[in-house]
């Protein structure tokens, strides 16, 4: 775990920032610990301010009235992150909800000094709207999946993704791969146990295990 | 219409160029006209550069492979947008279509000097990012309107929307309206005819009439 001086040397404005500026930077942040499931920003919670993941990973989606929650994109070690900073960007007219997917430490610039930064440095400002942008292609990336794959196809990418990094078990509930899917909890039971039936996983408490990853891969880039 | 020299000071960042660069600029851009419906850009087309709209109106869509259309957002007169030029910004891994809605006049600062202007110039380059960022509200909007509402208060939404613009009559076919509401032409037509029978809108041949404006809001804003 990085201390609170080398996380921020990870900012990627941080060379660009006056020595003023960076002991601006050092009162307004902290570094923050999440357990795991924990919720970093709700959509009608507090401005949180930049965030930038020093270690663990965050999921980011959004929910609907009736609770129903869309995965947008995830962050991980040293992403940056401005959609919790809403009241910082004019530009920003939504709030997405941040929930910590393992153990996670984050720093986090407060949004008043954010602010602050923003306004006095053009580099700041800048390097704002160019993380915003980046998350933009990560949500048309998911929205396109959302949208335009049919379900069987979603599920296998998603069990190929996680399988790349967690080996053959997949350690997740039906209801969190519903959450990662933008699926109702029945539909991807009712699909795993189709996959299970055609020797693709084998389904386990709490866990998938891949079984014929050449078939689910096939699937996946069909 | 405007000529070329009063449009490209309708670009945000006119301003902020040297004597240089406005030169580089008019000498890289030109006004374009499309006849409504023509295609501005498409998902596979060239890298056009920034717009900006100085008459008409523009429609951004998703296509998918199936040749479905998702509507992301619009551009009217003066908005600017760089989302036809993803060759210049690393951090845009999409395409949009763009459309003309009506006969449309655009502002096109070429690919190669956007580029340029927006590497030699943090103003530039800033202001890109920023317009990227508004982008990403608006299709954040959509997308919520797209996933998380149901069709009929959808559909409501959207004549209401209309009507504000176009008073009581709106010109549009129900393969338009499909296209805009993300639905299918069928689910249109069904939908259109059930708000007929209770008396919220009359059909005529390619036009929707609001005829009980205050039923037809109580369900948009539901």
């Amino acid at each position: 775990m990085p201390d609170l001086e080398t996380a921020l040397q990870m900012l990627p404005f941080w060379a660009d920032l006056t020595e003023e500026q960076k002991q601006q930077a050092r009162t307004g942040s902290r570094l923050n610990h999440y357990d795991r499931g924990a919720m970093v920003h709700t959509c009608d919670g507090e401005c949180l301010g930049l965030i930038l993941v020093t270690s663990g990973k965050l999921r980011a989606c959004m929910t609907s009235e009736d609770g129903r929650e869309i995965a947008l994109y995830r962050l991980f070690e040293g992403d940056a992150c401005v959609l919790a900073a809403s009241c910082v960007i004019r530009a920003i007219t939504f709030e997405v909800q941040l929930t910590a997917d393992t153990d996670t430490e984050l720093l986090v610039l407060n949004a008043p000094t954010f602010l602050r930064l923003s306004q006095n440095n053009l580099h700041v400002e800048c390097c704002m709207y160019k993380l915003a942008t980046e998350r933009f292609s990560d949500v048309m990336w998911s929205m396109q999946q959302l949208l335009f794959t049919s379900f069987d196809k979603r599920l296998a990418q998603y069990l190929w993704d996680e399988s790349a990094q967690a080996k053959e078990v997949i350690k997740a509930t039906h209801e969190q791969i519903a959450r990662d899917t933008g699926a109702v909890r029945e539909t991807v039971t009712r699909m795993l146990r189709n996959f299970a039936e055609d020797g693709r996983v084998k389904l386990g408490r709490g866990s998938v295990t891949i079984e014929d990853a050449a078939k689910l891969k096939k699937l996946a880039l069909m």
